[in-house]
């Protein structure tokens, strides 16, 4: 990255799992921070968090938090960035927004650098980063779609607790320990115990009885694609699992490409890796791949029940390449075509 | 059930976790048990189970063991029903066999009650207990197919640790109590660490890449369903979740099915339990449905991504009415039909 120089960064959401995220990537990558502000809810003001060496202290975020600020990643929930987020672009900053808020304003650009970085050029203050499953899906899909065309995607989802918050991450490690210590196991951050089980739902209902995060997956994958028609199913399921959302994909393509093709192609695209090889049981997990920064696809096959089908297994950091990182990248590469 | 007479039965691997769930099953649906032998390897001879207030004590099994013997129930492994099948069929039994040795086999009948119970009459001494996956498909599929005819299923599964027995499930249990006492959580049973993660492998590999559970799936849920050109395609996963299977899974119908005459047809449907009030984040839960016998059908919805397509969510316990339920029911209806 061009560090002639550094940027004043702020991060609205800073004691969020989200918003801890960012200021790790942002320290890890060597993000030219100069000022930095960690704006939360008054609940968090006053607390103080260690980046590069420095401490910085939690400022309460109000629509007067944004002078001087150039770079502003939020992750505060939709709420805080429909009301903060004109007024951190209207001050001037750079907005990457983690919420759904402005995902599908025809205005805002909604960006996978990897798949659309182009699309920054027509950001006027505010661009959105999408959610934590549509990011690897289209990572992986671009490449596909760029050689053949796509037709129709099928997906099951395997999505972990810290996709749901710091408050269901909590819940599951507290349920662990209830679990382990034979008391009686207890709900209350979601409608089902999520340790021991699975859970095919949690999020708000919609049209047609899909539930947000199922219609976020299709709309905001058809967005970044543009492709607007696109054919395109998911059910989302939330896992007992911490970290690292995992995806069963079904594509069905314009064109023929075969597993080994889709496998060579994939091994040369950008910010993939191809984990695959099944016969000695190396395939991407969410336990194995958290903490990383790739999208990770296995269990690449010819779907043999659709003659231009292919069946793939993708794994990402939900946290990272799926938030935060996807965040920063943004953020870099607005500041390679001069955006920022 | 017809208690006229009384059984003579076998149960072979009667202290594994699917022979104990028969042992369960055998006495709390009353079946007219007589005489009862529990078989086992040696080295579990001589232990002693209860059954319905009598104590049995495990026997070796050997050739020898099916004198007198009117019903096998087998669940010992596909070796040991290879070996030992043969010989209670031969002793006059009927073998209710619960591995993977006779399934394929086409003088085999391959039997899920409500969908094909009619397969009983050519059984000539063994009959095939399915998949623990495919027999909740199936029970959920032959009525969309009675009613609009299948063009092609898409599947996901979310398996549970006992589905590969109680190795697993013990090692899951210990990965739990290590991660809660801060120790190294370490992993032998599987070839990758279960708790806190999901797993889409762990079994052999074959053609194509996918697994011997995939080719299960497939190839049994045809057979079941009396389709042998179904087009159908599974991406197996197991999940840290102790018992039940969940399957995601997307139905293309030949005529149009709406989902509303779906969950109409499937209420309906024998052995179907449908919770769906997704509005009210209710739909059936591996933790939520184990120890129960129905096939759980949620989250039924118009495939919005094709014309004539269903998604659905599946569960079923995979001990009960994936396994040793299934395995009693088809011995009860061949009682029904006078084959036992």
């Amino acid at each position: 990255m061009n560090s002639d120089r550094t940027y004043s960064v702020a991060v609205v959401g800073a004691t969020g799992v989200v918003g801890t995220e960012m200021l790790r990537v942002l320290s890890q990558r060597g993000f030219p921070v100069g000022e930095l502000k960690a704006l939360a809810t008054a609940r968090s003001a006053g607390r103080r968090l260690g980046f590069d060496g420095r401490t910085v202290t939690v400022e309460e975020l109000t629509e007067d938090s944004f002078a001087g600020v150039e770079l502003a990643l939020f992750s505060a929930g939709a709420e805080a960035s429909r009301r903060f987020a004109p007024a951190a672009a209207a001050a001037g900053a750079l907005v990457v927004d983690n919420s759904s808020a402005w995902r599908m304003d025809p205005e805002v650009p909604l960006v996978v650098p990897e798949v659309n970085a182009g699309e920054l050029r027509r950001a006027s203050g505010i661009v959105a980063n999408p959610n934590c499953c549509a990011i690897p899906l289209t990572v992986a899909l671009a490449p596909i779609r760029d050689a053949v065309g796509l037709e129709r995607v099928v997906v099951a989802t395997y999505q972990s607790a810290s996709g749901a918050g710091k408050r269901l991450m909590d819940e599951l490690e507290s349920q662990v320990r209830q679990y382990a210590a034979s008391e009686a196991v207890t709900a209350s951050a979601y409608p089902h115990q999520l340790f021991h089980n699975v859970v095919p739902g949690g999020w708000r209902m919609q049209e047609e009885d899909y539930n947000q995060e199922e219609w976020k997956l299709v709309e905001e994958t058809r967005k970044i694609l543009a492709e607007p028609e696109l054919r395109i199913v998911a059910t989302c399921v939330r896992v007992p699992v911490p970290i690292s959302h995992a995806e069963a994909v079904f594509v069905e393509t314009r064109d023929k490409l075969t597993a080994a093709q889709a496998r060579e192609l994939l091994s040369r695209a950008p910010g993939i890796r191809v984990v695959d090889d099944p016969a000695g049981q190396v395939y991407p997990t969410p336990h194995g791949v958290a903490g990383t920064d790739e999208v990770f696809v296995g269990r690449i096959r010819n779907d043999l029940s659709h003659e231009r089908g292919l069946a793939l297994w993708v794994v990402a950091d939900n946290l990272r390449k799926g938030a935060a990182l996807n965040a920063v990248q943004c953020a870099e590469a607005a500041i390679g075509i001069g955006v920022l």
